[in-house]
């Protein structure tokens, strides 16, 4: 018997083949699928992306009498709606792999000190999508599309995101794959996920839910901001020349992708850095695409609003002939670890090694794709400016012909961020979770060695120049400010580290601070990334306050 | 004007419709085709893969006229035929970037030389994937399928391999894809590429090339190997316990994988080590699968002869609703890279560093996928026991929540290879192609820092365990054996580092070498693999001996 999967397969057609006409079931019908082709202890991927959420699936799986369904192994990237950890209190799931848990992540964190849920690992997106292939394989994937034809063929809209990695791998391997969609059409627009992958369609009459994760208001971005900013594209963009690049989702990056048309204007700088991006379509690089900064985007996800905007910019975002976006996670990540020359995004707390982390003692918020992104690939082989130029800064004493590049892998936050919270820390409370869950690691984002430099307003620590331990300590030190780990710095050490630019404050590199105004910002609310946009970025209500 | 790719795409698609009905074009036209939609300068993926080739469409473009199309720039993992670098000497074609060059790296390393081709440079499969995303976006794709129907949906068969990579990146970026098929059907068996993202297919009447490059006769399995083999099974598989793995493509790990049902059975390992793969579907791992070994194995790539046995072991293999294997080289890459706890494969030199490279003075072969896989995937985050176990021996002092673990990078091989060359070198021949072509950075397969045991004949050096530059050098230089290298060595270190376990002779393990016998092999021929697949499997004509 060497085809068990397939049998089973067919077995689960067969029992959910009742409830459907062809492929096609009716929303009245959901729950009575799911319950006739689920089995226990099935691995299921309940889509679960860091955007677009099967929402309606979710909630029929929730509803499931869990007397017949019960110890489902979820393997899947986000835990994003209240069904999500339901499944776990009701006992219809057990154990659960997942990546990122950003909305989830109080009450993820007390169902697993309460053990509710028993946890298999914390993952990046690109290494839970790895072992979909290799040992986390799901025998039913539940996912989300826009729309269907009568064969199953599925368009997804803007937010592919994770679904075609999903189907291949439960598609491929004797898995059963069912999606919601809004509604069935003779044709879909263009087609994301072909048909003979799709066994159930289910008809929610309604669009999946999609959270606007990437919207910063411009009008939020404080000055202090502002002025890490500048550090950041004068200190760093500029000397390192970098052009393929990603950035995290803070506001500390919004506001440099503002000062790229103004600042980084007047630095001459355009061409010469931020030309080709992995990043999810952020409004807040409306102004430099208008300015003609950037020449292409790769997409993780999308962004709501930006329909319009990206359909009319088909030069700059992958398209479909559809005119809308096509975004992929996969690509998009292996894009980011492979193809990108810097990283630069926020954390929660840094430590005296430089190993950062957004967990805190309550909240464990997942990975989402920064560890991946921040992270040293050492399986690249080509060379650009920028890799080479920090390479050579961490190891001056190697041939250059056997000496690797370094990706540059940069955190940017104020030395207190929200609450008053300092940035750096001497213990991460990522280390008193792990000792509570009595976890194998400790979940740690960026790991102090992958990382090269840390911006604060205080100025920039370049890390790949330190040669030891204790300069690396007091190179994060002098740039930690007033928090208990900035005044313990060593102030003769400080200056040393300062002359060898391995600490360099704002005048060093002719900044001053009082420079650092809101004026600077090429759009100072949503309303002007509208109007920047033509009016083809439309952003969703709850950023309307004009 | 923010949409001139889709403009130049729309003219593309006019000029070459005058030689096409629908979609589709006839033999005779395929030359007029390319002529009327490539334009100079264009950025063009020609597939080219690991092992099937658009050889029909290379031929076209090798026989278009360089007055109107030259100064290509080729993007493509596989330089395999001689029309790859025939349009190179035309001048239809100037700079490439590419990852593979195999059958070609002798020929390439002289068009290097002589400053006929521009190189861009030499990548792994996964990073050049992850460039077409970000800066190296084709215009033209030229790829490979086996059918297609009316609306230019295409079938693959089981050689799919970068296929959907390729298409995705260009296909939703402006650019032009045109696939080469067999056929024209009315259904296709599968969909492995959506007609939406084909522009023009183009009928060869035969099947495009593929090679079989992972098929290794036991036959031609020395003693020696199977002794390295025995080595790594009882001195690496069992004590780190490795389920996920990958295997190159050598004959040493062949002898591992047809020493699995007997020495391995022996030693009670099964269910223990080697249950899932990220491997092409290999010959020499048939007694294994049949054995009961294998719970799971996802493929690059296919190989010509097992497409029976896949289809009948759906259990194991990635398969699509047509039966046959749906591989991925993008995803296996990924899974390689992420979800593997182990490489092992074999090289040409080993220096004292314990860096290794294919490359010799007059052979540029490229890196395939070797780096990738062979690399510490510093952004992993799941933790695994193989992978903690070479963490903590790496580094016993950082405490356990802040260790990171390590993957297992074997290089297997015996101490004087072919023609008597010996594997260990006091410096790469790779140096001094560097320096000969004045490239950036030296064409290293897996540098020494992420080797984490090598394995001749002679024993096991277990580089984790070494805690500084000259106890790796002895470490190597012990297992180096009669070559230079390993008459270079220092007696009385090497015994201490035998007593610490860093160097592990074979009678350290209790293997006799001279059990080392070729009866040990689950499988004596290609014959015999042939009936262990209960002649599913049908060796290509060239194996068949019998």
């Amino acid at each position: 018997m060497w085809d068990k999967q397939q049998t089973a397969r067919t077995d689960r057609i067969r029992a959910g083949g009742v409830h459907a006409r062809g492929k096609h079931v009716a929303l009245e019908n959901v729950r009575a699928l799911l319950g006739s082709v689920l089995r226990p202890g099935d691995r299921v991927c309940l889509e679960g992306d860091n955007q677009k959420q099967a929402d309606v699936l979710a909630a029929a799986l929730a509803d499931l009498d869990p007397a017949n369904i019960h110890d489902l192994h979820m393997v899947q990237s986000g835990v994003v709606l209240p069904e999500h950890l339901d499944i776990f209190e009701s006992g219809i799931a057990r154990r659960l792999d997942y990546s990122y848990s950003g909305p989830q992540s109080a009450r993820i964190a007390r169902m697993l000190f309460d053990g509710q849920i028993e946890l298999g690992s914390v993952h990046t997106y690109l290494e839970l999508f790895a072992r979909y292939f290799i040992d986390l394989t799901p025998n039913v994937a539940l996912i989300a599309a826009v729309s269907a034809d009568a064969d199953g063929n599925l368009y997804t809209g803007p937010n592919t995101e994770d679904t075609p990695t999903i189907v291949e791998a439960t598609a491929f391997k004797g898995g059963l794959v069912i999606a919601q969609v809004k509604e069935t059409v003779d044709k879909v627009p263009r087609v994301d996920i072909p048909g003979d992958q799709v066994h159930f369609v289910v008809e929610a009459g309604k669009p999946f839910y999609v959270e606007p994760l990437f919207t910063r208001d411009p009008a939020a971005i404080t000055e202090t901001q502002i002025l890490t900013a500048m550090l950041a594209i004068k200190g760093l963009y500029a000397p390192y020349g970098v052009r393929r690049l990603n950035h995290g989702i803070g506001f500390n990056t919004a506001a440099i992708e503002l000062l790229l048309p103004t600042f980084g204007e007047k630095l001459g700088l355009k061409g010469k850095v931020c030309t080709h991006w992995a990043l999810n379509p952020h409004p807040t690089l409306i102004p430099a695409i208008e300015a003609g900064w950037v020449e292409q985007v790769h997409c993780f996800g999308s962004e709501v609003g930006m329909e319009d905007y990206i359909a009319a910019r088909s030069d700059i975002f992958f398209t479909g002939a559809d005119g809308s976006l096509r975004s992929n996670r996969a690509f998009c990540q292996t894009a980011g670890l492979y193809a990108c020359d810097m990283f630069i995004g926020s954390t929660l707390q840094i430590d005296l090694e430089g190993h950062s982390s957004t967990v805190t003692a309550s909240r464990i918020a997942g990975f989402g794709g920064a560890p991946n992104m921040g992270s040293d690939p050492r399986g690249r082989r080509h060379p650009s400016e920028p890799w080479l130029k920090a390479g050579a800064e961490a190891d001056p004493d190697t041939s250059a012909h056997l000496r690797r590049g370094r990706k540059l892998v940069v955190q940017i936050g104020e030395t207190f961020g929200e609450k008053n919270a300092p940035l750096f820390v001497e213990r991460l409370e990522a280390l008193t979770l792990a000792e509570k869950l009595d976890l194998d690691l400790a979940p740690v984002m960026v790991y102090g060695d992958d990382v090269t430099h840390i911006v604060t307003e205080e100025g920039i620590a370049n890390l790949l120049l330190c040669r030891n331990r204790d300069e690396r300590e007091q190179a994060i030190r002098g740039v930690a400010g007033y928090t208990d780990v900035g005044r313990g710095r060593d102030r003769k050490m400080g200056e040393r580290l300062r002359e060898r630019g391995i600490i360099r404050r704002p005048e060093d590199l002719g900044i001053d601070p009082l420079d650092a105004d809101r004026r600077m910002l090429a759009a100072h609310s949503i309303k002007d990334l509208m109007l920047a946009s033509g009016g083809l970025y439309r952003p969703p209500s709850r950023f309307r306050n004009w």
